[in-house]
């Protein structure tokens, strides 16, 4: 009999609400001969709070020995801005080398989006997760003072751009439209921008079906909100990244119903599965937040575990949810989750 | 007599047509007892084919006699990327230290906009023009070979940061909402984000009528689409500003209508306007492009000169124009010139 076991960590706020969720979706869906095994982890502000630590070795040592982890949120205002996202997130994605970071946007018929006109949405960003601005190289002199200088090194290897190029190449090559748009700004980032427009172009030529385009990351902005449906596969820089899926989480349904995963692709560390969005401290344990992000984060889990019929079932069962909410009243966190749950089991 | 002594700069492209609708506004609206002497300059594709050159030092002396520039777009497809973005638009905004980097959004009433619903657009944001990931600092090791690295340095001092968060306090107080948002990613790039913040709380505290704010960039762009109106003034990173300057143009009427200035508030070297699209080689030559951004450029350069009367026309005219355009068919850009020039003289 087959097993699954999953590293949980609620973290802080709506994290804790919507990871109850998930794990309900994950239960109904998963096959009757897969033995689940969970582990929750207390990560976050009050293990900050109470310890200091962020994530030790021994968190990672840990952690290290599942299948693959369901992340809620990490956050809260009561710690200084960094700390976590610096001491928790980012080390993790570093340490485990997650170094696809999956983020799919498809706006589903019916569902609300700040653009007019409802617009076709259906495509994939493929961030880089382990280099660029990201890297915490950089530093500060004459801190405080009217002296001060303050950098930031973005980091740009070969061997990092290529792999993620490489994925992104294969997602596109797998998709019905088969095409690869590279964002990056390389006509003012030159050193990085050739790098990756270099790398672009020689995988390029071993996915010949694979239509490509080149975008700036302004204009890609520009693009997101006037012609989304040019858009199938996205690679692009961890910073160009972060910012165009928070936009592309706007306009394909919010970042209510935005997935995420932290991919190894190797398997040589556990990948991470996550919404897009925050903790959200100013709704936090009131039953209002919305575990569709999450839920669909639990579809990207099982998918890249392999079950991939049971991932197109949850896939399938929130479209169904997103279009019947039209016009309802709105539901508490359980009350989807429950729903769901349903859905994917029947 | 005054007199306006103006450096033009057509540049390539749709450059070229919508410079020529400027001028042709900016001498029906200059007062009578303005001389206006214009000198063009031929900077751009065709020169840098021709010469090799993009922008030499005798040209620099040349323009430093100006008290204005007034460009149109710089950019060809025929010469390789980074080339005339980093030989000319950056090397002149270096050299001219054009810290305060201007772009106003305002989506008119009737105006085009992807968004739902028509939101109340009216904010300016003041982007850093001088520092940050722009300064080219950064370089590349074993090139071409797969241990290629390619780093990018961004560079922020406390002077550079205060002068433009001075600068957009200023310009918060000076409106009627006295609302400034720091937009950073603070919570990842720390160096930087700290030195941004620092100063931002420092300066605050001499403008204690201001209301202040700080978003990360991320979360600006899902804001710029959602709540456009919860902004007044945005105070940015150069890198930052040219992305959310984009996306802003996109939900406030289309870079047709963006306009911006790079400004040296000392006066020290002439300010340079010019719109915020690009040479558009797709449609140059054939009477299609939009003036309305350059002549919107205009306007802030009489601004910045004092001439806020004739700036206050310029706007009007253009708000006017903007209005009527709705459910008519298309004008040329020379039509378009043509009815403004007529509305700003009358
Ligand atoms: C919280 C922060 C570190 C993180 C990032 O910048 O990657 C978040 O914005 C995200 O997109 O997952
Ligand atoms: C062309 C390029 C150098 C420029 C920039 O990145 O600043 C442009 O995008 C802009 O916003 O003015």
């Amino acid at each position: 009999s087959r097993s699954l076991n999953l590293a949980v960590i609620p973290g802080d706020g709506i994290g804790q609400e919507v990871v109850a969720e998930g794990l309900k979706v994950l239960s109904a869906v998963l096959p009757q001969d897969v033995k689940l095994e969970t582990k929750e982890y207390d990560f976050g502000a009050k293990r900050y709070h109470a310890t200091g630590e962020t994530l030790t070795d021994a968190d990672l040592a840990a952690l290290k020995q599942h299948d693959v982890i369901l992340l809620g949120a990490i956050g809260d205002p009561s710690v200084p801005s960094g700390v976590l996202e610096r001491g928790f997130l980012l080390k993790l994605r570093f340490a485990f080398d997650h170094h696809v970071n999956l983020r799919p946007s498809k706006l589903l018929p019916g569902v609300a989006t700040p653009l007019a006109g409802q617009p076709e949405i259906d495509f994939v960003v493929v961030r880089e997760g382990t280099e660029g601005p990201y890297t915490g190289n950089g530093g500060t002199i004459r801190k405080g003072t009217e002296h001060e200088v303050a950098t930031e090194v973005s980091v740009n290897t070969a061997f990092g751009v290529e792999r993620v190029v490489r994925d992104a190449f294969a997602r596109a090559q797998a998709r019905p439209r088969k095409k690869l748009t590279l964002v990056h700004k390389n006509n003012v980032l030159t050193f990085a921008g050739h790098l990756w427009t270099n790398i672009f172009n020689k995988v390029a030529a071993e996915f010949p079906e694979v239509e490509t385009d080149y975008i700036h990351v302004d204009a890609a902005t520009i693009y997101l909100v006037t012609q989304p449906e040019r858009f199938d596969v996205i690679v692009t820089d961890n910073l160009f990244g972060d910012i165009i899926t928070d936009l592309a989480a706007a306009v394909s349904g919010g970042i209510g119903v935005a997935a995420s995963g932290n991919i190894n692709p190797s398997r040589e560390f556990p990948s991470m599965f996550e919404p897009v969005h925050g903790s959200a401290p100013d709704i936090a344990g009131q039953g209002k937040a919305d575990p569709t992000a999450t839920v669909l984060s639990v579809a990207l889990l099982l998918r890249h575990l392999g079950y991939d019929a049971e991932a197109d079932r949850i896939d399938t069962a929130v479209a169904a949810d997103l279009t019947e909410r039209v016009g309802k009243p709105a539901r508490s966190t359980s009350e989807i989750g429950d729903a769901l749950a349903v859905r994917v089991a029947g």
